[in-house]
């Protein structure tokens, strides 16, 4: 059965800095790095201009890589409540950015994250940046490791997705058969 | 001396009732209300949906009132985590669609835009509420509150700036004279 490659942009919302990657593949098998970036802003800077920073940088790889959706880390609330607030708004920047392009977005904790890429929700960064670089088979770790999180997170969300277009598919199916 | 009206968009940010004020007005003078509002979304909807529904409104708000700049208020991070962070992505959506506008933005803390409206930045609810119906001159208080609050953001924002402005054109005049 030829299944459809995805394409998936993955976003790791910071305020300071904000990973991006870009991932192409099909549920269950090996997906293929497309692009990975980090946008950086200066803490000191402006709020609206770190906002519009991110907003048009974010607008401008969607434009660029055409992804079919976009994934965005889940902001925790037990983190803590200075950084979440940043975190919060990078987030916020992305999700619309996604929404603004007419994609559609999906939300995952980083729990989820590291159980996909490396099997156990409680990995560290460096057990997922492993995974990242043996999963999409790059030759060196993708630095900084926020652009690793950002392709976990898109190899998740082509890997999840997979399984919930499966059980629709399957869902649909056998309401067919009734 | 003929001093200039500004026109300014105040914004109470929340993602479920995000109140948004505009006046008109000089500094230390009464203001006039040229507009209120609050922009509402369901909690259970999609987080892309409310924040697009936010975004849309407050960019057609801004388009119809053409405000010549934008109050935020200043997100807290003293609050209840889970409520700050719906109100902190409230927030970048209204500092980002202003930056989108091109117009400049100021956030004020809640005891500021207090202390602005009522003298005292311990006032409550009520105070702020009564203050505002006063100050804007009108026949009833502004329903609900958030709206209330976005005005008095408004009103902080066209007195606080004249201060500014005032202290500006004081050092320029100063450095002139050297």
């Amino acid at each position: 059965m030829q299944v459809r490659q995805r394409r998936v942009l993955g976003v790791d919302p910071g305020l300071t800095r904000c990973g991006v990657g870009v991932v192409e593949g099909v549920p269950g098998r090996p997906c293929v790095m497309v692009d990975y970036t980090v946008i950086g802003s200066d803490p000191d800077a402006d709020l609206a201009d770190r906002l519009l920073h991110l907003d048009r940088n974010l607008a401008e790889l969607i434009a660029r890589h055409q992804p079919e959706s976009v994934a965005v880390e889940r902001v925790f609330s037990q983190h803590n409540v200075r950084t979440v607030m940043g975190t919060a708004q990078a987030a916020a920047v992305a999700v619309l950015a996604a929404a603004r392009a007419g994609l559609p977005v999906r939300t995952y904790t980083p729990s989820e994250v590291k159980a996909a890429v490396t099997g156990s929700g409680q990995a560290d960064k460096k057990q997922v940046t492993t995974m990242v670089t043996r999963l999409l088979r790059l030759d060196a770790p993708p630095r900084p490791a926020d652009a690793a999180d950002a392709l976990a997170l898109a190899i998740c969300h082509i890997w999840r997705g997979g399984t919930r277009d499966r059980l629709s598919e399957a869902i649909r199916s056998a309401k067919g058969r009734q």
